[in-house]
């Protein structure tokens, strides 16, 4: 046999973050597609919609009618998920623009409104975890084409981040000399901030790093599972929530989410779809454990973005048979997608058009 | 607040063999949908097309020509997500018919294929796990629409299987009195017997049972994410593998593979999406552990089927966003879901056209 070759050879790696194992077949980006493939979904939305039932001034499922909007706009799910603390659809940027297409401001101004929300449900009694998430795109199975981002509330920490905060929290008992400055509680080592340290200042090979600014770093983590899968993190000192930002902080964090957001759509010249979500602190922000030992004190602020786009605007990533029976399964490696990722513009390809 | 309702309010249910929470919102199904609508599945495929590298004749895309074969075909995967253990494709039943249109004798063909897979490749240096799994239909990922399932071996037993065998292990160890006169080995109770047996002849509630013969039993279980999501198992005695089926269960298999599919396709009139996988005892079969009690010991035979399909032929159940980064969130009840598979007639929709 060959000697091993990371971009041929099948293997497996480790998600310290899930405890799980994603397995990478890059040589299967090669095999013929005879099956589905999707509608390239267009960047360019109408500017109203009389059918939209989120657009100004429409009425809505529950026959509420929306206000004459024209900020950032928040209301209640007319079929919230979890009823007894209804959740907010929110923040809905103006008609018709996708995030890309949002000044860096007006993505300040949904952030401004996450953390609005975070804290307005985290003082709600009941309520121990805030999720702010969104579907962008039919393929990404939006309801509703009109650009909105989704927040649920539940009284139990969800499956996925309490995972991670139990992985968090392994991590930073494990006694050994850390190599980043940047500390969780108790100066112990956190496993993001590590884990971001040595991507941003240590990289051995030729690097998952797509954007960095003076804040935020965002990357192809070494266990991607979804093909240009992005974690996006604060790097440069441990913060558990969006409530600790301070004002450059979350000017990088808009100056970052916009300039991820136009990468995407460039790379297949498309509006790009994907689920993204932030995980952060339990809230509220308080220790339920007698130990004072709780999970909740190890979290670090971080985002996920999982779009099913492979090879083309029409082609995605399917997580079917293997996937949801064996373990998770991708094509290309995620220094290959950070690579492509990288030599995206940052200019949306419909600017000026 | 009313009394609780479980067709009504939103509440978690546990998954005892994952380790999970499903959060349930029943009354989410009335939400209005102008997302992504699916080409319904005609179960009606052509008998031979020229341009299928899987019809009998046909070049694939290696360039080697498939035989002119009438039965069950099997052949390595001309590109195999591991390498070095080539998988085949395997069992492609006669083009063009999908499982609900074979007789239970093809079926039974089939599973003896599977058995003859399993031990083959169990028998190879280097490998622990044979995942047989089919995806069916363009929604589920299938990349070509002839009907086939796939094996995938691999030298570590996959994540989702690993943790299953983990909650199989644990639960064997509980100390109480067991309601199954099923037993693990060495007399221990067995999760799978113990829940198969209550849902069987102690169901609390209307039921989750869809089919029941004389060896197998399919149902929906109270932890299921997907719509109409079926596990199906033996129920009068443990086994632990395909390998052990005698030949009255191996008749009796095929006849509840021929039942559950052809309820599917009825279900909703069209070739009913799914991905289907096979869990079972890690192969080969010694003990790994110096101990003896290895987890393999605790594998109890059983099929996952994950269909995507939710209100109609045309709009699915997308696990997105919350259930990225959450947990997994379903909308009709389980029960709900089982009444209505067991409505559904036998006789396949296309029978007799
Ligand atoms: O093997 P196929 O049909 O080419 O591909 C399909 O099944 C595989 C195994 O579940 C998945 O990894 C692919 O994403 C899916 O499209
Ligand atoms: O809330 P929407 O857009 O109606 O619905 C979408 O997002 C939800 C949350 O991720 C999912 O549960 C639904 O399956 C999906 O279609």
């Amino acid at each position: 046999m060959d000697s091993f070759d990371p971009t041929f050879h099948p293997h497996r790696r480790f998600n310290p973050l899930t405890d799980d194992f994603v397995l990478v077949s890059p040589h299967r980006t090669k095999r013929p597609w005879l099956g589905q493939t999707e509608t390239p979904e267009a960047a360019k939305l109408p500017k109203y919609d009389e059918k939209c039932y989120l657009c100004p001034g429409n009425a809505r499922a529950s026959g509420q009618r929306n206000p004459q909007y024209t900020k950032t706009f928040s209301f209640d799910n007319d079929f919230a998920a979890l009823l007894s603390a209804p959740a907010p659809l929110a923040p809905t940027p103006v008609h018709p623009l996708i995030m890309p297409q949002l000044s860096t401001k007006d993505i300040e101004a949904i952030i401004e409104e996450w953390i609005r929300i975070y804290e307005a449900r985290g003082s709600q009694t009941g309520i121990r975890y805030v999720q702010i998430f969104e579907n962008k795109g039919s393929t990404m199975g939006g309801s509703n084409p009109h650009p909105h981002g989704q927040i649920w509330s539940q009284s139990a920490v969800p499956s996925i981040p309490a995972k991670e905060l139990k992985s968090l929290k392994r991590y930073a008992h494990i006694n050994y000399e850390s190599a980043s400055a940047t500390k969780a509680p108790e100066g112990r080592p956190c496993l993001l901030c590590e884990y971001a340290h040595v991507e941003v200042n240590q990289p051995r090979d030729e690097g998952r790093v797509v954007v960095l600014n003076d804040h935020w770093v965002a990357l192809v983590p070494w266990w991607a599972i979804w093909p240009f899968e992005i974690l996006l993190l604060p790097y440069r000192r441990h913060i558990d929530s969006i409530s600790d930002l301070d004002a450059p902080e979350k000017q990088a964090f808009a100056d970052i989410l916009s300039r991820i957001t136009r990468r995407y759509d460039n790379l297949f010249s498309c509006s790009f779809a994907y689920s993204m979500g932030i995980h952060q602190r339990p809230i509220p922000k308080k220790q339920v454990d007698a130990t004072g030992d709780d999970d909740d004190n190890y979290a670090h602020l971080h985002l996920h973005f999982e779009p099913p786009l492979l090879r083309s605007a029409s082609v995605r990533k399917f997580l079917v048979g293997f996937e949801l029976m064996a373990e998770p399964q991708r094509d290309l490696t995620p220094e290959q997608a950070a690579m492509k990722l990288r030599q995206c513009s940052e200019v949306h390809y419909l600017e000026g058009t």
